[in-house]
């Protein structure tokens, strides 16, 4: 038999087991099976991944497990990590793993050593940070910086931002940080109310050096800074870019511009210099041991078995739930208010990346992509969304994850870990009640991720796990996770109407509720 | 025939209209009727609403309008409004449309005349405020307060937080305004390090006063506050809640509580007493208006006629996406760095008011009721998740929301509402192109709603809109809007698992999966 028609057979396996599945709960499951839990779980050092909660038996994740050896997903994930052009539509490699390597690796792509480049410019990084720490590096009237604005948007503000928000425990005594992203002005309004311009670094970060928002929202700054009386802009400004010429053209020195390659997604760029802004308020030490934690995640990654590799399973599992039983979104929920930008960052790595309808031989497809990626804090959630869960018409699998040590009051992180382990246990559990208004059914599934406390390595490994579930699922799915293609019929559109905006002119030649809504800014400009 | 054959006879004619939309593109019902955008839009004072964009036509709308007729949704809105209890599983009015009435008014609810009540809360509120404004109210220290720091969760935490940071332009001078509510002690750790407590008020908000973060908070607060030397406790709070009792027991003094009642739902509370920190933040008269603009929807929705009416319209459109058209989630775009938090303010509204299955009559149901709510901030977005929008493969209705007018730069503004226009633009559109990793197949529904500059009445007015729209949705979906029973049992099962936490013991009668977590942190703490 061909494998086109052995996929086949297994799908319509993983179709009979998902109709076998609707008459049961998960309840009984657990009752049948005291070991359940130990059966399906992985220990991983200082994380623990819990998903005996999920509608699934023993021979489901083995037709799962099967159909991924039938895809060879083994291969693909050697091609990612071996620099092979993976993603194919850009030709490109995918190397974001290769920012995280140690430096006594090798990996020629097109004839360079990657691993040289990575640490090269890690190198420079290192510099850079110390010479700010330090006070050896100052501003236009020689005061040392103690503030840092990150201007970038998209991969280039929601890792980063993350990242910082997340580890605040680490962060570099009485230095600021800031993140304009939105081309809306009202974040600069409120920035430059908060900082002292003699005392802050600019970081822009665009691969191309002409994103709309990072140009303009750079363009609106320097000129703030011309107004207040800086002479040396040059002082107060780096780039991370490809494109050196536009950085230098902006006025950045060319000994402030950071490189990033065509390798690097945006959306899996927080390891390269991209991280800049991390390094410099977090410490490069910290900044290393983040990379230290992915790259471990990525050796668990590369070298597990298919049946123990976290990554593997938990997108199997998102596979099975999307394309068997139905569930169009996949709600995620830290327990850790550290982890409060998470489920934003989560957004868009799985929807960018695997939000897409064509397959990798460019045949568009029949079957369903990504589900919404969306969720929220613990406990803010129970108090918000969480009825939907328990009582809701839709099947919605949960992600909790939640850090078995936490800084601050012992009672209170008590309250926090017991809450989140009881939402689980009730969402599974449900409870007979003869007033269906009281009543609920249960059998919602969950996995719980948890984690030893929130440490930069942790919070590496985390985030690796996370990028390695979203490049599976794109296997799973035949995609290319590495494109974002659907992101350019907007931009165009929108340049245009800018014109009309700007030119007060109305455009003929377009629908009426694209016409109507020009009018609108129109009259309400006149 | 009776009602509910005909009913059933609608339903089947939808269906039929929805069977005979898959075939169509919406950019064909642009190009046959040249007004399509006039036909389908609403022109309220200060609002505009544009749903052509969607896959409707003019025969299907009659047919949900006839179904808004056929469930008599007039009446069931003049029963809210007149006070009937239509919480029927809890027995009470749902009247928070009675907190922006007008003092001359009059409204019976068990022998109480409620307007008088909510006006002379409403005068205390004004009071109060003054009082503080003007440093007559004063600290332990007998210095006047500048920083008001609310404590509370779910609805009384996300309305007020939304109010504040969407009218920041609004803000009193000097004045700090911080939010506690989780569980999660990082809040309160980094509240500490910012505020001055001889200068702070921190208000409690708890209609129960027992729930559990708020307590916590609460407790942990006065803590701090007693070690670092005050001696007058009572100065420095102040209550919203139902139980006076346990305020006074905490501490409050008699004069320092501020009332709520029951007929005020914690998602629709924030023109309450819960709205004090408002008050307090934006000074009584913004709050006032904030009312009056709440006041002017309520008017338009209770007289208006259904074919004219926002938030019938809207609701008509969710309902027909959800159950029509497969809709499993609707997002919420709001091009306005000003409404960041609206999504998650949505979250709530929508799904604890919707997401059940038991019907007003106490039948488990069998259809569709709440989509996920989800969304985030433009042109954010445009770089994080729109991807999964344009070439996804599911059909996510999206509401934008976009400033007609915006203070700060007028370059940056029309390149936001540039943005927001083009990007329903390229949803409605597509593009053909022959690489299917490149194509657009368009005919993604939208609705814009443009509203002049985010005024404290405009704010009312779209917060109101959605309330009411919220509303209608459980009317066509015949369930309770105003009860939220879905949180209880995960409360119930926290508090048992946070005994075993505390006194370090494992329960022997639970699954596997709860039991080897609860395990994880005992052996983690020891």
């Amino acid at each position: 038999m061909t494998d086109s028609n052995n996929l086949q057979k297994l799908q319509l396996e993983l179709s009979k087991h998902a109709s076998s599945m609707r008459g049961l709960h998960m309840r009984d499951l657990f009752m049948h099976n005291p070991n359940r839990a130990e059966a399906f779980s992985i220990e991983l050092p200082d994380i623990f991944i819990d998903y005996s909660k999920n509608i699934i038996t023993s021979e489901i994740l083995e037709s799962l497990f099967h159909y991924a050896e039938l895809l060879d997903i083994k291969s693909s994930i050697n091609s990612m990590f071996s620099g092979e052009k993976i993603n194919i539509t850009e030709k490109r490699a995918v190397l974001h793993t290769a920012l995280r390597s140690k430096r006594e690796e090798k990996l020629d792509v097109d004839g360079a050593d990657i691993i040289e480049l990575v640490h090269n410019e890690l190198d420079k990084i290192k510099t850079f940070t110390s010479a700010i720490h330090s006070g050896e590096y100052c501003g236009w009237t020689n005061k040392s910086i103690n503030t840092f604005v990150n201007i970038g948007i998209g991969g280039s503000n929601s890792g980063p931002k993350l990242v910082i928000d997340a580890l605040s425990d680490y962060r570099k005594k009485n230095t600021y940080c800031f993140f304009i992203s939105n081309i809306d002005y009202r974040q600069l309004n409120e920035l430059k109310k908060n900082i002292d311009p003699e005392t802050t670094l600019f970081i822009v970060s665009s691969k191309s050096f002409s994103t709309l928002e990072t140009k303009a929202n750079a363009e609106s700054v320097k000129e703030w800074l011309v107004d207040v009386g800086c002479d040396q802009i040059e002082k107060h400004f780096v780039a991370i870019t490809e494109n050196e010429k536009a950085a230098i053209d902006f006025g950045i020195s060319q000994s402030n511009i950071f490189h990033i390659w065509d390798w690097v997604g945006g959306r899996f760029s927080l390891w390269s210099a991209i991280g800049l802004v991390i390094s410099l308020a977090l410490g490069f030490d910290n900044f290393q041991r983040l990379l230290n934690g992915a790259r471990e995640m990525d050796l668990h990654f590369k070298q597990g078995p298919n049946q123990s590799n976290a990554p593997v399973i938990l997108a199997l599992l998102d596979y099975w739930y999307n394309n068997f039983l139905d569930a169009d979104t996949h709600a995620f929920i830290p327990y850790d208010e550290s982890l409060k930008l998470f489920p934003d960052y989560l957004a868009q790595l799985f929807m960018e990346s695997n939000g897409k309808s064509a397959d990798l031989a460019g045949n568009s497809i029949d079957y369903k992509t990504m589900p919404v990626t969306w969720g929220g804090i613990g406990t803010d959630s129970q108090h918000a969304f969480f009825q939907l869960l328990h009582q809701g018409t839709q099947t919605i699998p949960v992600d909790f994850l939640a850090p078995l040590k936490k800084s601050g009051d012992k009672n209170h992180h008590r309250h926090l870990l017991a809450n989140c382990i009881a939402q689980s246990q009730a969402l599974l559990q449900g409870e007979d009640n003869p007033d269906p208004h009281k009543h609920f059914p249960g059998n919602k599934p969950s996995t719980t991720i948890l984690y030893k406390e929130l440490s930069p390595e942790i919070l590496g490994k985390l985030l690796a796990l996370y990028e390695h579930r979203t490049f599976v699922l794109g296997l799973l799915w035949k995609i290319n996770s590495f494109d974002q293609w659907g992101v350019e019929l907007g931009k165009k559109l929108a340049a245009n109407i800018y014109e009309n905006l700007k030119d007060n002119k109305t455009n003929t030649d377009i629908d009426s509720s694209t016409k109507i809504l020009i009018n609108k800014y129109l009259d309400s400009n006149k």
